[in-house]
Protein backbone atom coordinates (compact mmCIF):
# COMPACT_ATOMS: atom_id res chain seq x y z
CA UNK A 1 0.00 0.00 0.00
CA UNK A 2 1.27 3.21 -0.85
CA UNK A 3 1.42 5.74 1.93
CA UNK A 4 -0.94 8.75 2.33
CA UNK A 5 -3.46 6.73 -0.44
CA UNK A 6 -6.78 6.40 0.77
CA UNK A 7 -9.88 3.84 -0.40
CA UNK A 8 -13.22 4.64 1.11
CA UNK A 9 -16.69 3.17 -0.20
CA UNK A 10 -18.81 5.55 -1.03
CA UNK A 11 -22.50 5.36 -0.65
CA UNK A 12 -24.57 5.01 -3.14
CA UNK A 13 -29.03 4.93 -2.82
CA UNK A 14 -30.76 3.17 -5.76
CA UNK A 15 -34.55 2.21 -6.38
CA UNK A 16 -36.83 1.96 -9.69
CA UNK A 17 -36.28 5.50 -10.75
CA UNK A 18 -32.55 5.50 -10.61
CA UNK A 19 -29.48 5.96 -8.20
CA UNK A 20 -28.17 8.85 -5.90
CA UNK A 21 -23.90 8.71 -5.52
CA UNK A 22 -22.44 10.03 -2.85
CA UNK A 23 -18.76 11.48 -3.18
CA UNK A 24 -17.76 14.32 -1.46
CA UNK A 25 -18.51 16.77 0.93
CA UNK A 26 -16.30 19.81 2.78
CA UNK A 27 -17.83 17.67 6.14
CA UNK A 28 -16.14 14.40 5.44
CA UNK A 29 -12.89 13.91 7.87
CA UNK A 30 -10.75 13.36 4.58
CA UNK A 31 -11.73 16.75 2.84
CA UNK A 32 -8.85 19.02 2.33
CA UNK A 33 -9.57 21.50 -0.51
CA UNK A 34 -11.88 22.34 -3.48
CA UNK A 35 -9.72 23.47 -6.44
CA UNK A 36 -11.45 22.08 -9.52
CA UNK A 37 -14.55 18.82 -10.49
CA UNK A 38 -13.97 17.65 -13.80
CA UNK A 39 -15.04 14.02 -15.42
CA UNK A 40 -13.14 11.48 -17.71
CA UNK A 41 -14.85 9.34 -20.58
CA UNK A 42 -12.76 6.34 -21.42
CA UNK A 43 -13.91 3.81 -23.55
CA UNK A 44 -13.40 0.29 -23.05
CA UNK A 45 -9.43 -1.79 -23.64
CA UNK A 46 -8.38 2.03 -23.47
CA UNK A 47 -5.77 2.54 -21.60
CA UNK A 48 -4.79 6.17 -20.26
CA UNK A 49 -0.78 6.52 -19.93
CA UNK A 50 0.70 7.93 -16.51
CA UNK A 51 0.32 11.19 -14.83
CA UNK A 52 1.43 12.68 -11.76
CA UNK A 53 1.14 16.37 -10.46
CA UNK A 54 3.38 18.08 -8.30
CA UNK A 55 1.00 19.89 -6.31
CA UNK A 56 -2.13 18.63 -6.94
CA UNK A 57 -4.16 16.34 -4.81
CA UNK A 58 -6.67 14.22 -7.07
CA UNK A 59 -9.68 12.41 -5.49
CA UNK A 60 -11.32 10.09 -7.79
CA UNK A 61 -14.18 8.13 -8.26
CA UNK A 62 -15.31 5.81 -11.19
CA UNK A 63 -19.47 6.20 -11.69
CA UNK A 64 -19.88 4.29 -14.56
CA UNK A 65 -18.12 1.28 -15.76
CA UNK A 66 -15.01 0.05 -14.13
CA UNK A 67 -11.52 0.71 -14.30
CA UNK A 68 -8.29 -0.69 -12.99
CA UNK A 69 -6.10 1.86 -11.81
CA UNK A 70 -2.67 1.59 -10.61
CA UNK A 71 -0.58 3.47 -8.68
CA UNK A 72 3.30 4.13 -8.50
CA UNK A 73 4.89 6.14 -5.73
CA UNK A 74 7.36 8.19 -7.39
CA UNK A 75 7.90 10.33 -4.40
CA UNK A 76 11.90 10.32 -3.27
CA UNK A 77 10.83 11.14 0.51
CA UNK A 78 7.93 8.90 0.81
CA UNK A 79 8.20 5.66 3.46
CA UNK A 80 6.90 3.63 0.39
CA UNK A 81 8.88 4.83 -2.73
CA UNK A 82 8.74 2.91 -5.81
CA UNK A 83 5.59 1.31 -4.83
CA UNK A 84 3.00 -0.26 -7.19
CA UNK A 85 -0.80 -0.17 -6.03
CA UNK A 86 -3.54 -1.84 -8.02
CA UNK A 87 -7.18 -1.07 -7.57
CA UNK A 88 -10.32 -1.64 -8.81
CA UNK A 89 -13.10 0.92 -9.10
CA UNK A 90 -16.21 0.86 -10.73
CA UNK A 91 -20.33 -0.10 -10.67
CA UNK A 92 -19.31 -2.69 -8.76
CA UNK A 93 -16.81 -1.40 -6.11
CA UNK A 94 -18.30 2.91 -5.78
CA UNK A 95 -15.25 4.23 -3.70
CA UNK A 96 -13.29 6.80 -3.74
CA UNK A 97 -9.70 7.08 -3.93
CA UNK A 98 -7.30 9.78 -2.46
CA UNK A 99 -4.06 10.11 -5.03
CA UNK A 100 -1.62 12.48 -3.29
CA UNK A 101 0.58 14.64 -5.48
CA UNK A 102 3.70 12.68 -6.37
CA UNK A 103 1.84 9.75 -6.83
CA UNK A 104 1.68 8.58 -10.93
CA UNK A 105 -1.37 7.13 -11.90
CA UNK A 106 -2.79 5.34 -14.92
CA UNK A 107 -5.89 3.42 -15.56
CA UNK A 108 -7.71 0.95 -17.82
CA UNK A 109 -11.28 0.99 -18.56
CA UNK A 110 -12.64 -3.06 -18.92
CA UNK A 111 -15.73 -4.53 -19.11
CA UNK A 112 -17.17 -3.68 -22.86
CA UNK A 113 -18.82 -0.76 -21.39
CA UNK A 114 -17.06 3.22 -21.30
CA UNK A 115 -16.65 4.33 -17.88
CA UNK A 116 -16.60 7.71 -16.60
CA UNK A 117 -14.18 9.17 -13.91
CA UNK A 118 -15.20 12.24 -11.85
CA UNK A 119 -11.98 13.90 -10.10
CA UNK A 120 -12.48 16.50 -7.47
CA UNK A 121 -9.15 17.51 -7.38
CA UNK A 122 -7.65 20.36 -4.44
CA UNK A 123 -6.38 22.95 -7.19
CA UNK A 124 -7.49 23.96 -10.42
CA UNK A 125 -6.40 22.59 -13.68
CA UNK A 126 -2.83 23.77 -14.23
CA UNK A 127 -0.50 22.34 -17.05
CA UNK A 128 2.77 23.79 -15.05
CA UNK A 129 2.23 20.96 -12.26
CA UNK A 130 0.83 18.14 -14.43
CA UNK A 131 3.42 15.70 -15.58
CA UNK A 132 2.54 13.24 -18.29
CA UNK A 133 5.30 9.17 -18.89
CA UNK A 134 4.71 7.55 -21.86
CA UNK A 135 3.02 4.02 -21.20
CA UNK A 136 6.49 2.71 -22.29
CA UNK A 137 8.97 4.22 -19.97
CA UNK A 138 11.31 2.73 -17.87
CA UNK A 139 10.75 5.02 -15.28
CA UNK A 140 7.82 3.40 -13.76
CA UNK A 141 8.28 -0.52 -13.19
CA UNK A 142 4.72 -1.95 -14.34
CA UNK A 143 3.98 -3.18 -17.94
CA UNK A 144 0.16 -3.18 -18.76
CA UNK A 145 -0.94 -6.48 -20.36
CA UNK B 1 -36.02 34.06 -17.15
CA UNK B 2 -35.48 33.67 -13.20
CA UNK B 3 -33.25 36.12 -11.71
CA UNK B 4 -29.92 34.71 -10.32
CA UNK B 5 -30.43 31.60 -12.49
CA UNK B 6 -27.40 31.50 -14.98
CA UNK B 7 -26.93 28.83 -17.53
CA UNK B 8 -23.10 28.45 -19.23
CA UNK B 9 -22.24 26.19 -21.89
CA UNK B 10 -19.28 23.82 -20.74
CA UNK B 11 -15.99 22.82 -22.59
CA UNK B 12 -15.81 18.78 -23.93
CA UNK B 13 -12.85 17.44 -25.13
CA UNK B 14 -13.14 13.89 -27.24
CA UNK B 15 -11.05 11.93 -29.17
CA UNK B 16 -10.98 7.82 -30.15
CA UNK B 17 -10.42 7.41 -26.35
CA UNK B 18 -13.07 9.29 -24.53
CA UNK B 19 -13.67 12.68 -23.90
CA UNK B 20 -12.98 14.97 -20.66
CA UNK B 21 -15.95 17.24 -19.75
CA UNK B 22 -14.98 20.63 -17.53
CA UNK B 23 -17.35 21.66 -15.18
CA UNK B 24 -16.43 23.81 -12.13
CA UNK B 25 -13.14 25.70 -10.81
CA UNK B 26 -12.29 27.64 -7.95
CA UNK B 27 -11.33 29.98 -10.47
CA UNK B 28 -14.28 30.02 -12.19
CA UNK B 29 -15.75 33.70 -11.81
CA UNK B 30 -19.05 32.64 -10.54
CA UNK B 31 -17.51 29.93 -8.27
CA UNK B 32 -18.92 30.98 -4.75
CA UNK B 33 -18.18 28.22 -2.47
CA UNK B 34 -18.09 23.96 -2.54
CA UNK B 35 -19.93 22.19 0.01
CA UNK B 36 -20.85 18.58 -1.54
CA UNK B 37 -20.49 16.91 -5.17
CA UNK B 38 -22.85 14.34 -5.48
CA UNK B 39 -24.50 12.76 -8.63
CA UNK B 40 -28.25 11.85 -9.55
CA UNK B 41 -29.19 8.97 -12.04
CA UNK B 42 -32.34 8.92 -13.57
CA UNK B 43 -33.80 6.17 -15.80
CA UNK B 44 -35.44 7.43 -19.27
CA UNK B 45 -39.15 8.67 -18.81
CA UNK B 46 -38.90 9.10 -14.99
CA UNK B 47 -39.89 12.36 -13.21
CA UNK B 48 -38.10 13.74 -10.47
CA UNK B 49 -40.43 15.86 -7.90
CA UNK B 50 -40.26 18.91 -6.91
CA UNK B 51 -36.87 19.83 -4.86
CA UNK B 52 -36.47 23.43 -3.31
CA UNK B 53 -33.67 24.81 -0.83
CA UNK B 54 -33.97 27.23 1.16
CA UNK B 55 -30.17 27.93 1.77
CA UNK B 56 -27.84 25.52 -0.65
CA UNK B 57 -27.68 26.35 -3.90
CA UNK B 58 -26.99 24.17 -6.98
CA UNK B 59 -24.81 24.06 -9.80
CA UNK B 60 -25.76 21.17 -12.10
CA UNK B 61 -24.31 19.46 -15.56
CA UNK B 62 -25.96 16.36 -17.11
CA UNK B 63 -23.04 14.62 -18.29
CA UNK B 64 -24.82 11.83 -20.03
CA UNK B 65 -28.48 11.16 -21.25
CA UNK B 66 -30.51 14.10 -21.44
CA UNK B 67 -33.29 15.90 -19.41
CA UNK B 68 -35.31 18.70 -19.48
CA UNK B 69 -34.74 20.59 -16.37
CA UNK B 70 -37.90 23.01 -15.16
CA UNK B 71 -37.39 25.96 -12.63
CA UNK B 72 -39.78 27.66 -10.27
CA UNK B 73 -39.36 31.12 -8.88
CA UNK B 74 -40.89 30.47 -5.75
CA UNK B 75 -38.87 33.44 -4.02
CA UNK B 76 -41.00 36.16 -2.82
CA UNK B 77 -38.47 38.59 -2.66
CA UNK B 78 -37.58 38.23 -6.24
CA UNK B 79 -38.36 40.17 -9.57
CA UNK B 80 -39.40 37.17 -10.77
CA UNK B 81 -41.39 35.48 -8.41
CA UNK B 82 -43.76 32.97 -10.06
CA UNK B 83 -41.68 32.85 -13.05
CA UNK B 84 -41.03 29.35 -14.65
CA UNK B 85 -37.94 28.29 -16.64
CA UNK B 86 -37.55 25.50 -18.77
CA UNK B 87 -33.54 24.18 -19.60
CA UNK B 88 -32.20 21.68 -21.56
CA UNK B 89 -29.14 19.90 -20.49
CA UNK B 90 -27.22 16.68 -21.19
CA UNK B 91 -25.38 15.34 -24.19
CA UNK B 92 -26.42 17.88 -26.76
CA UNK B 93 -26.25 20.58 -23.98
CA UNK B 94 -23.45 20.35 -22.09
CA UNK B 95 -23.98 23.48 -19.63
CA UNK B 96 -23.33 24.09 -15.69
CA UNK B 97 -27.14 25.51 -14.40
CA UNK B 98 -26.91 27.34 -11.35
CA UNK B 99 -30.05 27.52 -9.20
CA UNK B 100 -29.97 29.95 -6.37
CA UNK B 101 -31.82 28.94 -3.17
CA UNK B 102 -35.44 29.43 -3.18
CA UNK B 103 -35.95 28.32 -6.71
CA UNK B 104 -37.77 25.18 -6.92
CA UNK B 105 -36.86 22.51 -9.70
CA UNK B 106 -37.85 18.98 -11.28
CA UNK B 107 -36.73 17.28 -14.25
CA UNK B 108 -37.51 14.60 -16.19
CA UNK B 109 -34.98 12.23 -18.43
CA UNK B 110 -35.98 11.21 -22.02
CA UNK B 111 -34.49 9.91 -24.81
CA UNK B 112 -33.89 6.10 -23.78
CA UNK B 113 -30.98 6.73 -21.95
CA UNK B 114 -30.66 7.09 -18.62
CA UNK B 115 -29.11 10.40 -17.57
CA UNK B 116 -26.41 11.24 -15.21
CA UNK B 117 -26.53 14.38 -13.55
CA UNK B 118 -23.63 16.17 -11.07
CA UNK B 119 -24.68 18.52 -8.32
CA UNK B 120 -21.61 20.55 -6.97
CA UNK B 121 -23.82 22.65 -3.92
CA UNK B 122 -22.57 25.09 -2.17
CA UNK B 123 -23.58 23.14 0.96
CA UNK B 124 -23.17 19.64 2.47
CA UNK B 125 -26.52 18.23 2.31
CA UNK B 126 -29.27 18.85 4.89
CA UNK B 127 -32.81 17.73 5.17
CA UNK B 128 -33.63 20.53 7.49
CA UNK B 129 -33.26 23.11 4.56
CA UNK B 130 -34.58 20.85 1.75
CA UNK B 131 -38.16 21.27 0.94
CA UNK B 132 -40.11 18.83 -1.35
CA UNK B 133 -43.14 19.43 -3.24
CA UNK B 134 -45.80 16.99 -4.79
CA UNK B 135 -45.68 16.97 -8.95
CA UNK B 136 -49.16 17.42 -8.50
CA UNK B 137 -49.03 20.12 -5.82
CA UNK B 138 -51.16 23.35 -6.64
CA UNK B 139 -48.41 25.44 -5.30
CA UNK B 140 -46.73 25.74 -8.42
CA UNK B 141 -48.22 25.89 -11.76
CA UNK B 142 -46.55 23.67 -14.25
CA UNK B 143 -47.67 20.13 -15.20
CA UNK B 144 -45.22 17.70 -16.56
CA UNK B 145 -46.89 16.08 -19.72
Amino acid sequence: MIDEVEVRELKKFCNDQGCVYKMLSENDSFFDRFGEIYFSLIHSGIIKGWNVHTRQDANMACISGNIELVLYDRRQNSSSEGAIQKISLGEDHYSLVHIPHGVAYSWKAFGGASALIANCATLPHNPEESIKIALDSKEIPYQWQ
